[in-house]
This record gives structure tokens, sequence and C-alpha cells, in this order.
């Protein structure tokens, strides 16, 4: 039995945290559940309740492996068990096989000398392996291998007096990605690094902030989009109100700060429903698929051919429609079709036969209709390609429905370098546009495409909005790392 | 908490059956997850098994609640566990509350002085109920409140001594709907009732035979369709090969039998990608939509205005392709957009907050993408309305990205009458169009839509490929019964 | 992984049964956990609620692999599922390895035409093969592999229309051993056979009507014990009080009715605190030992040497309290010691090293106290011996903390011969008094001790009360039976 | 439903060690089934195991709640999941209701900057409240509640380069009762507080050493006791033999240092066919028996009367049998008999009824054998009283036996003090010796007794062997603590 890998970068989570709210739990719960997309394999509620008698508030922990929905199956759970006005959540892929990986599920709860702490964090630290170093060497235990713990460890080391100054130690301690949310007993603390890799919006429901990686978080219980958390913003939400702050390197920095978005958030990652880093997904991956209609058409072979445009289900499928309306101005029959079902049911395992079929794996996940694709020209529009593997089998599949051709377009450049910031690549020697050395007819003879293209890296910073300070990382596609990475990582992403 | 009762008419069952293959109990597996959408609440499979000094096979059984990936997720228990060359597999719905349900999760396997039978039933019986109380009153306890169980009794008790005239025996004796796949010491056996309600499909695997609810069982495993089993026609499968046999009935008929196929299939049930009543199931929603278009039409207000068609997702997918080709031909700007996101990490159960939104229940499975709606003229394309709740929840969605108007199509006929041959709507009472009075101004009145328009009768069955006998069951709009129904069963429906 | 098969006879099962209280489940569980020697590898209760505007009663089940405590860990499925003011329950040994041995936990639960009947058993039918047989050629499909679903059957299949005739029908078909219970939907039924092989006693808690195997049942909760139900005894236990019947076989027998209780139970089954036949269970066990002592002691070697009397606990205490009494008389220096301290904890699996020590399987139930033994002429007493193997082991075990010499002393005779009557023995080929040709010296030198008796059947039948018709069977030492077995009975047990 | 508080001082916990066996889980696992009595709640295994191209050791780690039996009851756990050659075990008591309780589960196992680290604690640290509050006050992170968290914070913390000395310095900050096994990558470690409150014996199996709380678990697996691990002595064993070192404490003392071995040890919580302190604990709690027969016989009434002495089973067993046979001297017709049953069936959870009986709990543990007990003068022997509620229920359900006299005799003092060292009793309040003012015959009222009597504190340390500097706390009787306790400890204490 193998776990199901999927042919895709993978989102390290998603955040949401709430306060001011007497159905906290609840709201996270959705909320959580609207992000589902950003980490499917472990979930954890925590949250703060005032107890009779008690200064301190009480801190309510749940934490499971599986969907939103699985682990808080029981609604108790929820609704007695995980009381309080205040709440944070966590989605996350978990690490496969460790023993101890149940210290690994988010958010972490901690009680220090500060009192309660609880964090959810979605990104990736590039300076902790130095700084675990340097903790472990002055005495620390780690219970986790998450470079989140490194920020409760520097917070509750720090001799500051307050506890959102501590907290503002750590994190100018750190560098890397991180889109924060913390419960502690007074407030809910949300913080996004100077870059502003990952996304992170500030929301009102009646009288309660809320605050989540992607708005259709927000949709869900009804909340109200206010605005973004800014890079290099902490907020603190109390009873009071919202407090504002800057971290330190955002003071201290000489030259005007740029900020650099994920810009796959855009291309894979967020929800098409959602509004991110101050536009609409859909409308981003609509002209995605626009641009590389222009950029890479597909023509009909005559007036009475017709070209047959398909989407690899559901990522793909806004950016297909981009692609198909610009196509049509050409003048040739070009139509969007549904020419592969996706099923929904996939399961966490996949059971492999002893001997025969090895589509079996794609065909778990995908079917052909048939009589939609025979003897065309066939367009497959798919938003990235990662180890190649499923798109490979993806052309096969297709190819047993007899179409006259098939031309595979995709709506980014070709991945060719690690991300250190939050993305889950297979190591480089798995990336098919490196086992190809970039070379894009090749990767295409590799998938059995009658022909390849990719979006270029121009064309897809076109699509994205961009003014001012507003840029965006292209790591992946360009090997331009905004921050510097540690040596130490970088030797680790080799020895993979 | 209360489970998700989905707005939709469900289907009772999905049947798989395989004869030959040194991997039987995998390969059901993998065609059962393709009939997940026929059932998701329990399943199980049983293989026959040939044991050393045994002159009968061992009957392996493993069957359980949830969806196919769920209970068969530890991979031993199908490669150690279901050993054998046949088996035979069932998604279900399952009965909710009885504490006994386990009882009703099919295969339902016995041992009889036949020897060893195991069965597999997609239908529903019309007659049971008299049987039942039949058998009862002669002395027969009951285990199941299904009335699949019937053909058991029927069988064990039959007077003829070979298996195969015992089991037609019994389909001689029941009415109603059934396709039928059963596994005895020897065979694989399959039928289908004379009318043909439900599909049933025969396919090969190397030298296996494979039979399926519907197509895409084959598809996924890599078999290939040979033919339907027919309407009345009972196939035995063993180590000799295939023998086809008729029921009682079709040789007593005096005139020309008709099939009547369930034409919801076609509408809804069905998955896109399969092959039924010998016509592919794409090809018959795509022309649901072109007809509708046909019949109403939605038009721009002007050269100006733009009309945006979207369709309830997945299931109304194709439907909407048709009715946007067809609306195009008018020369007005219609085009197809995303408007809805559907999630699909829907969980069994519904987390009702104390207070606030009602509408977290659809939004918790839809939300709205905000920027394609706004202003404009909208078309919703769904399959069918059941009770109107979530449409008329969608449509308030949809109204709060602030559309100019909102068109709703349906591309079936009002449901007003009950299903007795397997398929499970709610109580009379409860469809809206019948709340309605069959009026459809109020109907789309009641929803907030701001016109709404049904496929006609007359327009649905011209999209069904009809020849000869082939004919369709459309009890749930016309109240045709092709098969009458016992009394008490009437009763009991209006009792509900 | 093995299971623990004991060293010991294995009764198949305690039944408990009540009406008229309004906590009858919870009633039925101190019942069953009290009851729990009798059978400790699943359980179940079923009890009979009125439901307001329904004619008949709702029957609710429960039923788990397990101890009683951990079956009904949860409170509210014994407070909230299992409501009703009738209720029966019953332990039980589960059949190993069977696949769907889920069918075979008591009690079972029907539905028949004459309403709901739910039945628990203790004992074996002597004649349920035939039984069986005739009713599949009949037909019927049986659901579990147990004799006791024989008597459904013929309840449900008789033509009396009166309940209780019905099942009085279906008893004078069956013969061989059976306490049973039966919950219908208007009454409680307690039934034995005419021979009285299993106890089955009456009692009174307030209001209420009790029936239990052993009156220890009665003690958990305080009910008053008033009589044993009577060999061929059929007790009604209604609204209206109790009705007594007697079965057909004892009205036309003409010779005069003897009882032929199990002899077993006085010597190892039953609790110590139980009354069984009319005698405290304690007190004959206490004589057991007395006899044991004169036909068999073991003597000091003079004046300065001591004899250490030592018991195999928890179920020989009581009689060696009665061979060291009587052994005192002689004037030797004769003392009880505690000699080998048992652990309670263990499990249902035991895991064997892969190397090493053998003895791990008794070292996991049993220790030695080594000063107390050093040097001592030691006297085992244990109740009886089945394979050998553990006393083999326990011999081995004293020998290491080095006595003088070891005695063994059985309270029971050689155990030669099968039980059809309820008791689980192994194969005859498995029984060391049997693979020693009965020769008792060779048995003693078998399992390594210095001497070895038993009990002769003279005495033990002198030590349990006997008067008019009580006898009792003896079949496992003498091979007499009371009631024929069936021929293929004799033959299965030989072929084992 | 109420968790079952046994009227019993609970001690924490139990621990074992091995080093150099190619199956160290297996032996763990039987060494802590052995020592299941100590710790019922919840049990974990870790071990050390060499895996090929990594310099340090891979720890294993399974931990769950439940009985040993149960939480390993997969045997792939064991032999796959738990491979190397060293290993330690802990069962313990898991504190209720907390949401982390999970934490709490030894053994702990850290990765610091001197590698991998297991720990397995049995006692109580004194000063751990001051210790925990300067480190968080540092900034330490704590996961537990649990005191031994404070030695591998301590550990990780110095700054010795030598791991072994890491631990001592650890040791040497802490006061209190520590009988420990610790796991290195390199080594076993095993340690034990200056005063030896806690026992911990040293044992050889071939060629492995093995460590742990007492030598009936060295019985189990065959190995052989060499001696115990001295008061202040921390032992190392790794593959180059067995090193032994001293605490810094005893190298400063000034005074002679002296031993306070926990007296509850002989009286209650050690098996009795262990040795520890160097002495058999069944040849103690014989002499507790014979003493108290002498401060405290039951005279006969006269030369026909006969005083019947029960014991409350199993814990009391040993001393009735010492009180008896002194009992005897007199001449009076004592008899030992066996008067109450104890059912081992008893679950983790008390179910009461809604109304009638109080007794159902005492009756689920024990049931009375009538006849034994009734007009007889009735001696109780049982080894302490806490809270008082058992006993009095015990009294009260022997009453029901009618017997003539109930004398209740105890094998130890009033308990009217906390312990500090590592045994769980409720607040002081709830001591009945401390309600009642330490008035004997108030208590004895209170219990319903004819006479009540326990053994005086000088007789108690009569029977335990002491010599040179051997000595015994028996603080929980007299008050005097060996170890000053912390003053927020005893404010805690009073606080409950």
């Amino acid at each position: 039995m193998r776990t199901l890998t999927p042919d895709k970068p993978r989102c390290h989570c998603g955040v949401f945290g709430i306060f001011g709210h007497p159905e906290a739990s609840v709201m996270t719960y959705y909320g959580l559940h609207a992000l589902q997309h950003r980490g499917q394999e472990a979930t954890g509620i925590v949250t703060s309740e005032e107890v009779e008698g008690r200064h301190r508030k009480r801190f309510n922990v749940y934490k499971g492996t599986g969907l939103v929905a699985d682990v808080f199956r029981d609604e108790k759970i929820l609704k007695t068990g995980l009381s309080g006005m205040a709440a944070i959540g966590h989605n996350r892929y978990s690490t496969t096989g460790a023993t101890d990986n149940k210290f690994n599920i988010q958010p972490f709860t901690v009680n220090y000398k500060g009192g309660n702490l609880a964090l959810a964090h979605n990104g990736n630290l590039t300076n902790f392996k130095r700084l675990r170093a340097e903790l472990q060497n002055d005495g620390v235990i780690f219970q986790s291998t998450s470079d989140s713990e490194v920020i409760l460890h520097l917070a509750a080391r720090s001799r500051k007096t307050e506890q959102v100054l501590q907290i503002k130690e750590a994190l100018d301690a750190v560098t890397g990605a991180y889109s924060l949310v913390l419960l502690t007993d007074t407030s809910l603390i949300a913080a996004r690094d100077p870059h502003g890799f990952r996304p992170l919006a500030l929301g009102k429901l009646a009288d309660a902030y809320v605050v989540a990686s992607e708005t259709c978080a927000f949709d869900i219980i009804g909340a109200t989009y206010i605005r973004d958390v800014a890079p290099g913003e902490i907020l603190v939400i109390d009873e009071e109100g919202m407090r504002t702050g800057r971290l330190r390197s955002l003071w201290v920095s000489r030259k005007p700060h740029e900020h650099h978005h994920c810009i796959f958030e855009y291309i894979y990652f967020s929800r098409p429903d959602s509004k991110i880093f101050g536009e609409n997904v859909d409308r981003v991956r609509r002209k995605l698929g626009k641009l590389l209609a222009q950029e890479s058409p597909v023509r009909a072979d005559g007036p009475d051919d017709r070209v047959i445009v398909i989407s690899v289900p559901d990522s793909s499928n806004t950016a297909t429609l981009g692609y198909v309306t610009e196509s049509q101005k050409s003048g040739d029959d070009v139509r969007l079709e549904i020419g592969l079902i996706r099923s929904h049911y996939v399961g966490r395992t996949f059971i492999q036969p002893d001997q025969s079929s090895r589509e079996l794996k794609v065909k778990s996940k995908f079917n052909t209709v048939k009589g939609v694709l025979k003897d065309r020209k066939v367009v497959i529009i798919d938003d990235s390609i990662v180890r190649g593997t499923t798109s490979k089998q993806l052309v096969k599949l297709i190819r047993e429905a007899e179409p006259k051709e098939i031309h595979f377009r995709v709506t980014s450049p070709p991945i060719r370098y690690p991300c250190y910031y939050g993305m889950d690549f297979p190591s480089r020697d798995e990336l098919v546009a490196n086992r190809m050395d970039g070379n894009v007819e090749r990767i295409g003879k590799e998938l059995g495409a009658d022909s390849l293209e990719y979006l270029s890296l121009e064309k897809l910073l076109e699509a994205a909005p961009a003014e001012g300070a507003k840029k965006y990382c292209t790591a992946c596609f360009s090997g331009v790392y905004p921050v510097p990475i540690e040596r130490e990582a970088v030797k680790d992403e080799n020895d993979r």
C-alpha cells in the first residue's frame, strides 16, 4: 500500500482564527472546512475559555489526523469540549511514517511563564535549522520536528515582560515565510512575514474579528472581508479592540521594502472563489488561460475541423474557460468539452493489484468521456506539471479514447527549483522539467503528447496584478530567492 | 447533529461481479469505487475461494459502513482476507437509525441446503410485502428489513434440485425492479427484471467475465464492454463459460414485451462517462441541455448585455454545456461561467450552529465566484428539483453576489410521484412540485428566482434513445407505473 | 499470536433474565457481571420496551465481544439505548476464527409472525444436527452455526396460535441440555430440560422476577432466591404474574423421571458463593477436599517434618481448605500456605517470544512464593486435569522453588469422555488421562509430580447431595450418557 | 458514570529496563505485565534500535491507556514496531480528565543536543514545583504536568559534555523519591534516590541486564536477581558492561546516610512473591498478621465457640494466614475460612443505577459465602483503611450473612498524613482516621464493626527487617517526613 502522492506541489497549511464569538469553535470548524484544500491530513482547533474562579483562561485542544469533517465528526467535541469565545485552527499535511507524528499536528499549545500560548503557522522558516541547533545547544528540548516550534521557544525565552513583545522578539529572530495566528490568554494575534509570501486576510463577523488564509473561509460563515494582514504586520485583537504593529526588520531596513507573494497561490493553491493578495483568484486564473491561448494556440486544420479543449478538473477549470474564449476569437471551431470525469471519493491509500494495469492509480481518479474525444484534436489544460507521472498517464488515458491529436498546455512555466517558503515539491531529480534539462520538446515526448507548451514567466507575471511594492516570488520557476536560504537547507535538498 | 440529506433523489445501489480473476476482490474494490456515486453509506464484498480438501467453496465476507476506500482501507482485507477467483460487491445507502442495520448491508450471504449463496441487488421489489407476510406466516424468520432477503428465502424453499432453477423460481415469483448479481459455489449469476428498470452491463477482462451497474466500473479496471444484460435475462457464468436463460414471465406473456428503463439514470444517477441502456450518458445529458435551451431560452436584453450560464456542479455540468452551445445560436452574448465552486470534502454529518446563519449547510458545499455574477443576467442549470430547499438556498447565495437577474432552468420535468423501483425520494408532501400543486410560477417564487422553467416530459423523451421495445419509466414525473404497486406500499408512502 | 486456551473445561454460557423492573438493563448488566466466569468472550443484552402508539414492544439489542464491563463501558448504552421493563442477557465463548462469528453472539433476536422473540441458551442440544438438516432441507436459512437457532425456527414454524405453545412445541422437539430464558412481546419465559443438566434459579427483586444460571447473580443486585426452575419446567412470567407448565416428555414418560445435574458445576464451573441444585457450592467443594484427604493423604515424614498444602488459585481454594482441615486430624504438622500467586490481568492473547523460555505462558498467570516451598513436602490441590499441559508447567514452576517433594491431588476423577451437554473439552486425544490410558501413575510421571491422586467417582458422588430423583451426570468421568447422542455428533468428536 | 476509585492508596508506577537482549521489547512486555498491580491505567515501552548507516540509534515508542495486555494486544507492535536490543517500560495511573493527558504517559522520550533520551520514573520529586517555576522563568516550555519532566530539562541544560554526567547533574538537583530507568543511545541507566523510598532491583537474563521495581518481573522472564540498586546509586549498563556511581549528596553529607524505604510497599503495594528491600514480601506480611494477632486477638466465647477469620482478598491473604496460625496457639477453635469471593472482572467504570441498592459498587467486587459466616464470630483482616467507605460497605455486606459478631483487624496503623514520595492518597479530610480524630473506637462504630483494631506502629516496624542504615519511611502513619516538603506542596494538599 502506498500513500497517494498527488503530482502537484502541496501547500503546507491553512490557518484560521476568531476572537469574540460565542461559538468560536463551530466558526473555526467551518473556516477550516473551507480551507480543507490547503491541508488534508491533519487538523486541530484550540479555544480559550474563561473559567470561573481562575484568572487564566483554560485552553481546550482537539487534534487528529484526517479531514476536518472526520476529526470533528462528534458534535460534542465542538460544542462542549471546545467552549470559549476565541479559537484558532490549522489544516496540514502530516509528516509520513514518523512514529511521533502526533506531536507535529498544529496548533501547538504550550504553557510557559507568560501563560498559555497556542500557534498555527502557514509557511516555512528559512533559518530554523540554525536557530534550532542554537536552542538545543542551550538545553532546549524539542517535541516536534516542525520549524514552527522554534517560535514558541524563542518567545518563552524572551526577557520582555509583555507577551506581545515576547512574540515580536521571536518573530524578529526568524526569517522566511510565515502567516501566523496565535492565541493567548487575552488575545488573538495575527502576523505575516515582511515579504508576505503566504496570504492572510482579516475579516469581521458581527462583533468578532476573524483571520484566515483565504477569504473563502469568510464566505462560509458569512464574515465580511476587511483587508489583508499586511506583510510585516503584527495584529493584536483583544477585548479593547484591534492594535497594529510592525516587525523590527521593517523599521531598520533602509531600502523601500518589497513584498514577494507566492505566485503559485494564484496558479493552483488558492480556491478560485477566494480573494488573495488583493485580487480574485478566479480572475487571475482566467487571464492565465487567455495569455496561454495567445502564446500557444492550437488551430483547427480547416473550416470543418473542430478543436476540443478539456480541463484537468477541477483546478484547471477556470483557466480553461479563459483559454477557450480567447481561442474562439481566431474564428476556428474551438469548443470547451467535459472530457475527463474526476472521482472525488479517492481515499487515503492506493491499493495496487499484484499484476495487471499500471494505470489503476490515475484511473481511480479520472475517466474519459469517450464519444467527446474520438477523432478530435484535443487540447488539455493543466495548471502545472511537477513529476510528470500523472500527466503522462493522463495522456495515455486520453489516447485510449482515440483522439486525432493531443496538445498539452500548462498555465505556468516549468517548475525547476525547490521552494523554501512553504510549498512541498518532490526533490529536484524528480521534477520532470529538470530530468529533461528544461527542454520542453523532450518533456512533451516524455508525456506522449503531440505538442506541449508552458506559459512563459513573462506572461505569468502579466496576469498577476502588481503595483508599487507588490511583487511576486517566482523562485520555483526562476531560481531567484527573495530571502537567502541557509546553506544547510540547500544541502539537505540536494541530498534527498 | 443531523445527517446530510441531499436534496436529490437517491439511487439505492450499485452492484458489481467478477468471475475467473486471480485478484477478484481487488477488481471488485475498484469497480465499487467507480460506482461510489450509486451508494455511499455502506459497502461489502464477498468472494468464493477454493479450499483444499473441501468440496464446497469457502465464502469470505467483509462489509462495513462508509465509503469503499474507507471500509477497505486495510490492504490485507482485500489481498489476504478476500481471496478467491470470483467476487461480488455492493454499495448502498444504509437505513437510518435502525439498531440492527448491520444486517441490511449487502451482499447478503447464506448457507442453505443448496450450498453457499450471496446476493447483491439494485432495485426495489413491488410485491415483497405480500411475499414477506406469506413467508413469515409459513414460519420463516427474517434477518433484515430488506426486500432483497425475500429472494434468498424463496430460492432456499424451492423444490428444484438445480441451484440456478431454484433462483429462477424465486425470480419468477417477484415483481418490480432488480438488477442482481449472485455468487454460488460454482458460478456467478446476473439477472435483470423484465422491464430493465436499472442498468446492468456485461464485460470481459482477459479470461474473466464482469458485470456492473455502469460501464465506468469497466473502464477503471480496463475491462471491455460486451453488451447489457437483457431485461428478463438470467446469465450463468461458470468454469464452462456463459449460459443465458429467460425468466418465465417472458415466455408466458402474450403481448410483445416492453422495457421500461429508468429515465432518471440519464438525468442524474449515472456517471456521464458511463454507457447505459445502449447510449452514452454524456450524450443524452447534453441533448437535455440543448432541448431545454430551445424550450426555455434566456435572451440578452440587448447587444451589450451578456447572459451568464452556470451549472450546479458537478451533476449538471454536461447539460449546461448543451444549453450554452444551443443558446449561442441566437447570436446573443451567452457565456458559460464557473459561478459556483463545490467543496468535495463534505462529511457525513452537518454541525448546526446554535444561532446565526441558516445557510451554513449549503455554504459548506457551495460558494459563489463573486466577480463573475455581479450585475449579470444569470442562468442556473440544475438537473432536478426535489424538496426545493437546496435550490432555494442556492438562489439566495447567488443573490448575495448581486446578479441582475436569476433564471433557474431544470433539465427534467417536475417530480410529483413516488418511485417504487429503486429511487429514494422524500415523501410526497415534501416534494416542492406537489406543495405548489405543480404550479411552476409558484415554485419559482418559492425558490426566489426571477424565472423558473422545467424541461417538458415530451422533450425529455425526445432526448433518450428509444426504438422497438425500448421504452422508459417516467413514473416520478407522470404517475404512470409500468408495474402495478401493492396497495400496502402505496398506503405506506402516504403515511410517511 | 495464539489465543490463551486455558487448561480447563469451559462452560458455554451464563444466562440472566428479569421482568418488571424499571432498570431491567442495568440489573441484567450486573447479573451478567456476576456470571462472567461462565463465558468471557462475548456478551449481549436484549430489552423489550413499550413504545407509545405501537401495539408491539420495541426490542433493543446490544451485543459485542469481550467482558461485560468492556462491552457495556458506555453507560448510555444501558441507560438510554436499552430501555424497557424486561430484559435477558447472555455471556458466552465465541467460536474462534469464523468471519461471521458476530451472528453467534446471543441473545438471538428475531421478528416472526408471532412478534418479537429473543433467546439466551446455556447447554447443548444433542439432536440439533438432525433437526438442522431437516429444516434446511425444508428451505430454512440459518444465520448462525449455533444449535440454539434451531429452537427459534421450530417455534416460528409451529402451527400453534399461542406463542408459549409455539415455544413448547419447539422444546418438545429438541433433546439434550438447555437452561433457557426467552423474551417475548408480553413475557419472560424460562425453561429447563427434563434432566436439569445446567442450573437455573428463580428469584425476586421487589416486584420483579429474575432468573439466572447461578444465585450469585441474585446477590449482586440484592434479589432473593425463591427456588430452582425445575427440570422439565417451563415458566411464563408476565404482567399477570407467573405460570408454570411441564414439557410433554414428562407427561408421556411412564417410568419415574430422573434428573441428571452436571456434577462438574460443583467441581469447577459455578462460583463458590452460589447455590445450585439445592446446595451451596462452597459446602460441596469443601467436602471434596475432605474426602480427597481421606482417600489420598500426604503424611509428614516425622514429627519434625511439615507438610505444606497449596491451592491452584482461585478455583481450588475452598477444596484446599477442606483438605487441610481433614489432614490436620492426623496429628501431622500440615499447613495451608499461599504458594502460588495468580495474576488477574491476563489478556486475551499470549505473545510467544521467538526463542527462550517455554514457561512464559504459565508464568504470565502464576508465580511461586519461594521461601514458603523450599525444602518442604508440598501438596498441590487442583480441581481437575484436562490436557495436563498447565499442570505439568505448574509442577515445573514449583520445582524451581526447590521443595522436597511435590504431591499432586485432584478433587475429581480423571476426565476421559467428551461432554455433549454444554462443556467444551479439547478432543479425546488431547485429554492426558486418555493419552496415558487412564494409568494414574503414568500421568503423575508425565506431570513430573512425586505422586498424583484423583478423587474416586464414588467419593465424588458422596460429596454431592442426592435424594429421590436428584441424580448427577458423570459422563465425562464414566462415559455413561443420560441422553443418547446422535451418531454424527460422536463421529464429529472423533474427527476433530 | 464514575471511575472506580479503589479505597486503597495507589502506587504511582512500576518501571522496567533491559539491555542486551534480542527480544528486549517482549521481555519488557512481560516485565510490565508482572508489575501491572503498580499501575493499571497507562503503559508504554521505548526501545533503542541500531539502524544501518545512522550513527545514532532509532528510538521506537509505543504508549497507550489501559492494561499492558490491552495496549500491546497486537503482537506486531512488539515484534516489528519495537525492535532493538535495549528497552525501558512504565506502568502508571493516568491523571483524570486532562485533555492533554497523553503527554503524561511514560516513558518520556526526547531528542536533545546529547542525542536521544527516554525516562521512566517511579516516585515523586519534592522540589519539583520550585524547579519547574525556575525553569519556566528561564524560558523552558513544559509538555506534561509530570514532575518527571523536570529531570529531562535539567539534563538537557547541563553544561557537562558526557551524557551520564548531565543526568547526574540533574539528579543532584532534585530531591524526593525516585527509582529511575533511562535509555540513551548507548546505555541503560538506573538510579535511585539516596533514601531508597521506592524499590529497584537488578538482575541478569543470559547476557542481558535487567532492572525492575520488583523481583516478580524477573521471575516471569526467568531472570536471576543479583542485588538491589542501592539508595543513591547510579548504574550505567552499556556494551562495556556495568559501572556504578554515587550521587553527589552522598559525598557531601557529613552524617552517616540513612535509608528510608516505604514501609507501605510491604503492607500493600508489592506483590507477595516479590523480594524488596532485601526481604520477601510474603514473609513480612505473614509477620504483620502474627503480631496483630498478639496485639489484638479475638477469643472464642467458650470451648464450643468457633472464631472464623476471613481475609479481604487478595491483598490480605498472606497476613491472614499469619493471624490465624498465631491465634490457634491460644487453643481456641480459630479457623481460616473463605468468606469473601472477589470478582476479578471489574471494569474501569462503575455504572450506578438511578435508584436501588447503594451497595452495588462493593457487590460488583465482593460477595459473601453465606453458610460459612452465619452465627459465627467473624474476624476480617484487611491491610489498611483509607477512606473507610469500602470497609463500611464490606461490614454491611458481611452483616447480611448474619454472623454473630464482626471484628475488624488491620495489619497497619491508621493512615493520617499525606505521602509526598509516590503514593496517591485522597485528601486528608477524606481519610477516615482523620475524620474521626484518630479515635479507633469511633472509626469502628463508623464502619459498623463490633470491634476494630489496628496494628501499632511499633509492631509494624518490628515486622520489617532493619539493620544499620536500613530504616523505613512511616510518614503516612507518623507524620515524620525524612525529606522536607516544599511549602507549596503542603499548601496544595490542604487546598484540595
